[in-house]
């Protein structure tokens, strides 16, 4: 039986004003951020689903419930360390991830390698194995409207 | 040459009134259902499309035209487990299988577990090898408007 | 450390009247195409990007930006064979590619077959080893507007 697994993760926020605007563990400078009861990283949240979902433990929201305030305002940092641990618990670790970021504006291709690091540190792995990617939709969509913000993240974990 | 293969699936719904609302194989509660030629089991299509894509098997239409009474009303479940026999035609077996279910409401957490029972059971695998996630798109988009619910899925496979 | 990789890829494209409509590398006769700065071929640029992301080597608007003249109106073909190149000159190969189309009309499943092998031939890969998927949104949002078109792909690469 294959010692591989994979997962897939998609999340959503609502870009709003006077909400900082962390992606991928980095803080963007926008005129707007973010909505949510964490830090509303939208990628590192789509990459903490797609782990645990490889491993069949559930989902953000089973793990960390947005109810809860230990939660509240809480770096997104710190709940990919903790699915680390947890898949690591199952005797997991991560080969690779690959990332979307759907998104009209600001440009983030500047900011991509520092979200690559970040992550390459949390997950254990190297800048190499971590891929941060970035498309507007073109105008269409509540996203072309700058209302919203769809993260897609896919992992790919291997049984040590 | 590697023994595995990849598929990834996304279908889509839309949810009206008086319509059973079909989930991963189970009927979840809600004053809307999907509408659809089938059971319109948005989660179940997705899957399907994973699987018979990771295959180059073309796509839950080719196999199950919504143009063919045979298909009316039908339980996705009967076609689920026709695209794990079409799979295992080909030599092939299910390792995992991630999903992310979009939708506004209502909370689907309760149903989880027999959806991951009644999937693993067609699949032939263990619970702990299907996983189903959920978020709401923050009430963005027509999901967020509940006009409609989306499911994405990935599944690895495995040749025998 | 496995030898494997995946990568996931989604892009978006307007549809607009007066412009030729490529998918997948084929003409498709409609009486509307993509709007885009090359020939705006969403299935392609979602599997190069994949490909791309799986090996960490960014996205296709870092290899090909949408303001360098040299890419004006190019066939996505091109942008594909070199996808293959960079990912070969990293020391990989593609095992598979699943990839989902999300658009309103037409029916492109007279077309998929040409797809199948025009994807196939660039990458160097069996017809089998290629797929394409369609689905409608069932009328929701810009999609079911037939105001844009959406690709999502997935890929498995293999280290020689």
């Amino acid at each position: 039986m294959s010692k591989l697994r994979i997962g897939l993760g998609v999340d959503f926020h609502q870009l709003v004003p006077e909400r900082d605007f962390w992606l991928g563990g980095v803080l963007v400078p926008h005129h707007k951020g973010a909505l949510g009861h964490s830090d509303a990283d939208v990628l590192l949240h789509a990459i903490c689903d797609a782990m645990l979902g490889a491993v069949g433990l559930g989902d953000i929201g089973v793990h960390f419930p947005d109810t809860d305030q230990a939660y509240k305002n809480i770096d997104s940092k710190i709940l990919l360390a903790r699915c680390r641990e947890l898949i690591g618990e199952k005797g997991y670790s991560v080969v690779n991830v690959d990332s979307s970021l759907c998104l009209q504006a600001p440009k983030i291709k500047p900011y991509v390698p520092q979200m690559q690091e970040t992550i390459a540190r949390l997950l254990g792995v190297t800048v190499e194995e971590v891929s941060v990617k970035a498309t507007t939709t073109e105008k269409l969509g509540f996203v072309g409207r700058e209302e919203g913000v769809v993260a897609y993240a896919t992992v790919l974990l291997e049984k040590q």
